[in-house]
């Protein structure tokens, strides 16, 4: 294949993003490529302005995705925006009969070209991918109901970093071997043993990603990019409701990938036709070695237990506790819960669940609270943050999918309502199912309340659990965690030692531990580069994003030795 | 507990020898700290002496070896040596429902103390191990029936070698994180927001090492030295015929966890009962979070797929080839093909079983030779290489196991014997079974045939099979690795076709690869730092010794952040 972009030219071109990402990683400092401020996109910046964004994403609207790929075997797509709109798109559907082999006659090649140029392939599609912004952030809020700078933000930017992160892991696991090496044994008087030796990464095979309907890029990119640029070719199988902004990807890696002389199967979509439930069939074929997987318990651990072909990555629910034993900072603390409780209706699988709260009240900086006060101060800070329609609009999102909306509408019947959900209009999309979050008293002492806090609810219901002390609440928390996992722990306490017990309990539970934060900073956000997203360490999830254990086990070294 | 040691001195002490092993890994050049010369220890080096060695392994025997475990409920204890002694010692039999939640309490001052302090724990006990290495070597002589040289060095300093490098990945992968980090994000004209991190790495559990017959310590070392490492406390259950070298290894390293003031509990030993299958009912215990297996194909099968809570890493067994298409130095060929196959009479899992010839003949530096003439220069080059009672006994060892011996007598009745066992009387131990190698032909043509070649005869056992062509060769290497695995693959070639079709199969097949070995390395040897030791990417085992995959499921990271 002719090349219309070399090797040499992408690695002069990526290479200092590579080594600013490698850096990073290690420093764990703030850094990203990508501008999260969506004035920073347009032609002048060779990338889609906001308007551009919208047309592309306009255009795209009520057609078929053209995608090129072998097997395709007729069309298939069917997404209705949380916003209301139908998207109209067909994707074509494939038989994996042909797609699959396919796939594995691009490896070789792939193979060959090594770690760096592979990195340096992965960083273009991701800098084409960026300069599309714009686009995808309309492809997410469609798919994903996130409001429209969330989408921009999370599902661009943040979602890019995230790949990005993965290739720096990537990279530098693969490179920490060198090439080749000379090896001299002295043997005494006798002349020395010498070899020359060779050492190749090799890739596992085929690697199916399975994207969730929430985060289609922010959760799919690491695992799609750890596998690529560590040799493996992605099959991409969205979530039925979260297809466009995975096939967007795909059809930019398969660009790029044959513009720099690669096979573009080494990049290719899997739409499934309704009901088809084609990830229990590709994930137990035997081309597929690596899998990654968002989204329910139940399919991560049928993934885990009957995928034994394939290294399996998964990422699944748990119950995210926050324990609030004491502040100095009540309206930071209120107004930072609030934010979390609200940003995308809960529906984040970092999103705050159970607020456990002493029975006897808190102490503050505005004086001692009651636990009463402590909940309804709460509510009133959620419904200030929320009390303007184009703001609650811009925080909330729309609900996803109606089994969230029917969590939300039950949960006021598990105790006592402490903050009523409302219904907001969408100026723009009065189809929209927008509400603002629902907070429910509950007690410890009260034996039917632990069905309720030890589930999870996911969406925008939170339980405000009144506990017999800050050491009853660690004891709670450690259970929960090693019952049903957590992607995240927030706390806020002003006494050393309840931080000690606090933070003692994540580390032997190993969940990840967010303190005091009062500022513009979250529970429910990491940031790529300096915070791990889980841990894998709990039931919550298998794999962190990103570590070194999220990329070792995606390829082998293959070490070849002769006489020097 | 008072800590005769401090972590700083140990730090000090040992900190030289873990940089220098961090470099070699990333050099993959020729280095040990552990001098391999029988010659370079003794009191002078603060080391037993052989003498020393020899008394202190005869103090062992006959008595029981006391580790003052928890839960100790008897004792246990019947290995006979391969050379006809037996080793009268008894080890106590402990509890799990004691011992477990010992170790476990043991956890948490091994996680809070740090990387670099584990690491240098680690070497101190590596250090006293090598200083006892001639004991171990009469350890591992009488337990796996290695000549004493092969104990000496194998399960002596190779093995130390391996455990080094196991602690130079577990450190390196937990260094990676720093321990903290300030993040600053910029935020326009607003203060930025800023967060101290601190990230730790956190072990999975209690991790179990299901040792093995041939090398107890050389096998053993990597798996229990990366889980140790990590913050993992590590239960040893050794092979019920090779106790002592674990059980040495045990009591050396408890003697320097509780000098350095940890708990002795992180390394344990589960001596078992005569048929009690303990490996069975430790293995699926939701305490037990690692296991690293070395042995037999069916039991680690049965691991991978029922210890279902625990991180699994397996060595099992494969059918290694090699391929001989062609070669510049015909003597040199066999000379070292001879060597490979008598080295402790073909019992290591990287011995070749399968010697690929074209039936047509090879072309040699010595001119043609034809099949036959190929066989029976090999069969020859043995001969002459244990035609000497003295070296014959020092290069085979003795036959480990009764069902080694079965399947040296089976193996004429599979094709045409090309060279026939003879028994070799050992002078100092007339009990011990003794044996040359066996070479039987076969021909790839005949369909009987296949049954012999595709299965694994572990032992002094090959089959000279003739082949069609090197093509053939080559296609039956790679279904050889796909179905059956393969610890090392070898090939003698001086066409450039060839050899490009053999890198090739074992790239895309996962196979390590040595070319035209023809001098003093061999194809069953690998070295520590340098060489890997099966790649984790064929069905002969899910990991290699050592790279990253085999270190970073071993721990998480927890990252605790606050605001600044």
């Amino acid at each position: 294949m002719a090349a219309a972009l070399n090797a040499v030219q992408l690695i002069e071109k990526h290479r200092p993003t590579l080594d600013q990402a490698l850096d990073t990683i290690r420093s764990r400092a703030y850094w990203s490529p990508y501008p999260e401020h969506p004035k920073a996109y347009g032609a002048e910046h060779g990338s889609l302005s906001a308007a551009d964004g919208q047309a592309a994403f306009d255009a795209l609207r009520g057609r078929r995705f053209e995608l090129d790929q072998p097997g395709e075997d007729g069309w298939t797509g069917g997404e209705t925006s949380p916003y209301g709109i139908k998207l109209g798109i067909e994707y074509p559907h494939t038989d994996p009969d042909v797609l699959l082999p396919a796939m594995r006659e691009a490896m070789p090649a792939w193979r060959a070209t090594g770690p760096e140029t592979r990195a340096a392939v992965c960083l273009e599609i991701l800098a084409r991918i960026n300069a599309r912004t714009h686009e995808f952030a309309h492809a997410v809020m469609h798919t994903s109901g996130q409001a429209f700078m969330m989408a921009l933000q999370a599902g661009g930017p943040h979602a890019q970093d995230r790949g990005l992160e993965a290739v720096a892991y990537a990279y530098v696991e693969q490179a920490r071997t060198p090439d080749s090496a000379h090896w001299t044994k002295p043997q005494g008087k006798r002349d020395p043993l010498q070899l020359d030796k060779r050492f190749t990464p090799v890739p596992r095979g085929i690697s199916l990603l399975i994207g969730c309907n929430t985060f289609p890029t922010w959760n799919g990119y690491p695992g799609l990019f750890a596998s690529l640029a560590t040799g493996n070719p992605v099959l991409v199988k969205p979530h039925p409701r979260a297809v466009l902004p995975l096939a967007l990807t795909v059809r930019i890696a398969r660009e790029v990938l044959a513009e720099t002389g690669f096979d573009p199967n080494l990049v290719s979509l899997a739409a499934e036709r309704d009901g088809e439930g084609i990830a229990k069939t590709l994930a137990v074929r035997p081309e597929i070695r690596i899998i990654d997987y968002t989204g329910g318990t139940a399919f991560g651990d049928w993934l885990e237990a009957n995928a034994r072909q394939a290294q399996v990555f998964t990422e699944k629910a748990g119950v995210n506790t926050v324990i609030i034993d004491s502040t100095d900072d009540y309206q930071g603390m209120l107004a930072n819960l609030a934010f979390s409780l609200s940003l995308y209706s809960g529906q984040m699988c970092t999103t705050p669940q159970n607020l456990l709260i002493p029975r006897d009240g808190i102490a503050t900086d505005a004086g001692d609270k009651s636990y009463d006060e402590v909940v309804s101060d709460l509510a009133t800070a959620v419904d200030k943050l929320l009390g303007d329609d184009a703001r609650a609009n811009a925080l909330l999102g729309a609900i996803v999918n109606p089994q969230v909306k029917e969590r939300l509408e039950a949960a006021p019947a598990l105790g006592e309502t402490a903050l009523a959900s409302r219904t907001i209009r969408h100026p723009d999309f009065p189809e929209a199912t927008v509400r603002t979050p629902v907070i429910v008293k509950l007690d410890r002492a009260k034996p039917d309340a632990e069905e309720s806090y030890l589930s999870e609810c996911f969406g925008p219901v939170s339980f405000a659990v009144a506990m017999d002390s800050t050491e009853d609440a660690v004891a709670l928390l450690c259970r929960t965690i090693r019952e049903k996992g957590a992607m995240t722990v927030g706390a806020y306490t002003t006494d050393p030692n309840a931080e000690r017990l606090i933070e003692d309990a994540c580390l032997q539970e190993c969940a990840q531990l967010s303190l005091n934060l009062t500022g513009g900073v979250y529970v429910n956000q990491t940031a790529a580069f300096s915070d791990f997203h889980g841990s894998g360490g709990n039931p919550a999830a298998n794999a962190a994003l990103c570590d070194g254990a999220f990329v070792t086990p995606r390829f082998r070294t293959v070490e070849v030795r002769r006489p020097a």
